[in-house]
């Protein structure tokens, strides 16, 4: 088949990759029909450890499924799937409690689950991928769903719907949200759905504010010290109830205690790969929560495909570009590039 | 002063009426600007037993402080003021948990703490009205709320909202409200808020579900097993995540355990005096949860209130009638007639 | 080999049965080690209707892994493992939130998905037993845990602590526990163990009653208006925070709403197989929530067992009769007679 | 009156004080009959900055009422009462919410809504202090729990409650607490009591293990790797469910993050005044959730007093030290001292 496949930081390479076959009783393996770019495939572009090399890349994907283990019950060939871009084995502790980015098992041994990062999970811009405990981590599309928005289902969507929830949006909230990129763009429409009075997009690019306000959403360019003026102004000085970080910098959690009131909490859903030198006493005097985490879509699909279903929830609204698979290095360069006009890029097998 | 006056069952007159005083340090006199008529307030009309009598009555009301107590600290006169319906002193264990409706010291010796059920806390459809301990039942109208929008604040639009958290309603939840009437109204309104995929409005009268359907929800017309019937099919066989009961019919609540999915939730916010015979057996093979309790509008003001101001909840919408409070009792007629084209009675004095 | 076999109400005897075999790749087989009798297997002798007969009968049994299909990951040959009571799938939306009681697929078409109540799924007071869907409904004991109070984590400590659980008690709550029987001396002890101030047994049975004295808790034996006072005088009129109903009988659940504090909680885990005639207005005047439900014993082994094996909770505190499985129609003989010194029954294959 | 007095860092004299008197009409005036030094008292001592000087120090006191405003209602003249260390107004939305700690009325202007850290609010180290909004921060004291008990209600039993709900221990949970000085030690009774399966204690002084062990816990000597190791291998790999900072040192709350299971939780009741350098990847991969605060004891102390009045909670089993109120200067020498044999200093006017 064909796959865009790893060969190191800034080399991805559009090239044939071996067929994926199954490895086991409870593996699926999936045609893929449309898969997509996230921001965390970036951080492999840009040099985060890979485990190997020559495997295909990508966590979000969804297909037909072509053939399954002798374990498989959920899904049989022929079935319209999606794939939790975070692989559980469904029986562990941590699974059962619903972490299945925990996993004890497919993380064993410091082993990478989540697709496309490794040579032992190879990911989904290719043609066709294996899924492993195909049960736990294969859902079948409603029929009302298409391709494309089964896509968000994968991985950014469960992402952007978990920081609201790790940052306990509730009816009438004030909710700042960093970062107008994808994840932020649709965690400010996950906040408004959960109940949001209001959200405060924040950003540096003005092009990516006139999306969010074209959206619906307050906006706030800027940063450091004047971001907390305007916040405070926005909020007579009472602060937000919640902030959600969706650009990845430590500065930005660290400011986060600063907009909050009393009781207010933080939901780290970047990936930040530094330390994060924490305003304690300001955590402390606030009474602030911080809550951080790789996304666990198996949680969080039944009730995102529910809201799509029924139309109350579009992520295609940011998809900007859509691509051939065969594109998708090209798809890598622009989405790097980070232009304003740039949110969603879409490939297609 | 002029009010609307308790002489008995369907015997309401607008005429002159004492003028209230303080009667306690802690006491606040507001005099009304905009008042409504609530489904309870037909309860009165239909017979059920007032404490007393020659008292105004009504529970939603709006207005301007005149006087304050020494011992008020959070209004002064002049203060736009809404008056919670359900009154607390905000220091026992009840108060102090929320349950201000349960308060220990406005309902001592079975004392009625709501506006407009006794002698003792005359009502609001009036000229003027005493509320007690004002700094925990009165609430400043913020600017960016008219006074038509803030009666909803104290009474029929917590009401709603309680509903949709005793259901637990949560993003991507199919909820069935039972009733298109002024409460089941707002209660779909709120649970879309909340992030309801689908909100499947209930009711015999086609007017009041054409109405339901303008406002952007799915209708079922019916009742017994064709409900039943009706709302599985619309899930699938599935059954709803959670039921609000706001007609305040026994029948219903029993209805609810049919409808819903295993670990599913029943709210009952319609005021039902009889028994109620629950199919417990369906209760417990499914793991359902059944809550109801009188409104503590406290609780839920902040948050509603921001969301008027924000222009997210737009409760006037189900404004039918507005009337000066001179005509209050053809109000009172109108509403008891229950006609499909009536839903909320708006007062002015 | 030999087990309990089920021939009608009151009419099960100690006679050979068919072995257990697999049916399907995700089952197991277990050699019992120890079982018990639970008051729903008394629900069978009385008559409730059982799906076909000549089946094994016993939902709580402890054993030894026989055989395995080649779908199952979880557990292998000669581990030593319990059975939650209640089978499910592990992938439907129900098993997925945790209400594995629900499980669409066990529960299909009106099946029995507790073992021991048709000839689809036969019990365990028997020398074997199969198990479907192994990977999720066997647990593996730790060693510090022995096969009696192991036997406890199958159904009746989970089913104790789920009353806890529904009835939300928190560190300094009042709890009154209808039933010092098997199921309520353990909802006592898990009350307790989630930090009850005050655990206040009732039962009409002064030697069971005793029982509860000497394992510390406060009690009141009694029913009806004489209950009530008692309860009342115990709060100092405050009323209880939470009711658990472990009897099953209708008129306790009635009678819950007069012995809570406004806000409280009533959760009934006895099995009440007719209507339940609810002082509805009662509920409503004091805000309360009733929750019921079967028990889904996976949810709460590892908590349990946990506390098994750390020595904080010592179900086998209930045992009072160790009888040989060839005995185990005495044993229902025993317990039927609900003699004030039978607590739990344990029988050894 | 006599008072320890604030002169500056190290420099507490007992000497005569002005008289408290009512400067609101919701003020009481408290004669104290107990009080005790926390180890906040000792951030005075060691340099935290105070606002003023010559009052009297000290947020731990209980006592009898001497004296109200006409504004308050809950407690009179001769009321045996406790004070919450932290005061709010009980209208504002932080109080509302339960977060008296952040009152938007006492900290206005920044200012110290905890007793004995300014001239604007001195403290009950004196022989009588002056409490504002009475009936928001006073308590009746039940009869069954005598004044050294109950000064343990103002805050440091609080603190350590609170950081139980924060870390959210539930039963069965594996809780590290580090610290075995005051707070911690009574952190690990409230995590017990909250039905945790096992609690680890951790300090560096063997004096203090030994005392942690005695009463009951598993303890670990050690810090860095080595503690790192032994909690890993105590849970078999697994990881502990939450960690409770008591110390108030930064890279306890840094190490944190290694010895919690994927969904741990962090709670951080220690001050800390220096900013904490999080390893955020490591939070970020386990999805863990961090929670620090001022305590709000108002929300705590009814159940915490049920507690204590039932028996099943003794905080005065950790008070070492029992001085007259004029040795007070003499108790925060010994207590500053930090000696192994010191754990709790009660005084007595």
């Amino acid at each position: 088949m064909k796959a865009i496949v790893y060969h190191g930081p800034a080399d991805f390479r559009f090239e044939q990759a071996p067929d994926p076959v199954l490895r086991g009783g409870a593996d699926a393996i999936v045609r893929v029909t449309r898969c997509a770019i996230c921001g965390s495939d970036l951080h492999l572009w840009h040099g985060f450890p890979a485990q190997g090399q020559g495997f295909a890349v990508g966590h979000e994907f969804v297909g037909v499924v072509e053939e399954v283990g002798p374990g498989v019950r959920t899904v049989k060939r022929g079935d319209r799937v999606l794939a939790a871009c975070t692989t559980g084995c469904g029986a562990c502790d941590s699974c059962r409690a619903g972490l299945y980015s925990g996993c004890r098992v497919t993380t064993a041994g410091g082993a990478q689950n989540v697709f496309g990062f490794s040579e032992a999970l190879p990911g989904g811009q290719a043609e066709a991928a294996r899924v492993p405990f195909a049960d736990v981590n294969l859902f079948r599309i409603p029929e009302a769903i298409d391709d494309e928005r089964a896509v968000f289902l994968t991985d950014i969507l469960p992402t952007a719907f978990m920081g609201v929830k790790m940052a306990e949006v509730a009816p009438g909230d004030v909710v700042v949200v960093f970062g107008c990129g994808p994840v932020g763009s649709l965690a400010q429409r996950c906040a408004e759905l959960a109940g949001a009075a209001r959200v405060i997009a924040v950003d540096l690019d003005e092009g990516r504010l006139a999306r969010a306000r074209a959206r619906g959403y307050e906006t706030v360019q800027g940063s450091g010290d004047e971001l907390l003026a305007r916040v405070q102004a926005l909020t007579q000085g009472r602060g937000a109830d919640a902030v959600i970080e969706a650009v990845g910098r430590a500065e930005l959690v660290q400011r986060a205690a600063d907009l909050l009131r009393p009781g207010g909490r933080v939901a780290a859903i970047g990936v930040i790969a530094t330390p994060v030198e924490l305003p304690y006493f300001g955590f402390f005097l606030r009474n602030l929560t911080l809550r951080t985490g790789l996304v666990n879509p198996q949680r969080f699909i039944p009730a995102l495909a529910s809201l799509i279903a029924a139309g109350r929830l579009d992520p295609s609204e940011i998809v900007t570009h859509r691509l051939p698979l065969s594109d998708g290095v090209r798809g890598y360069q622009i989405f790097e590039a980070h232009r304003e006009d740039v949110l969603k890029v879409v490939l297609q097998p």
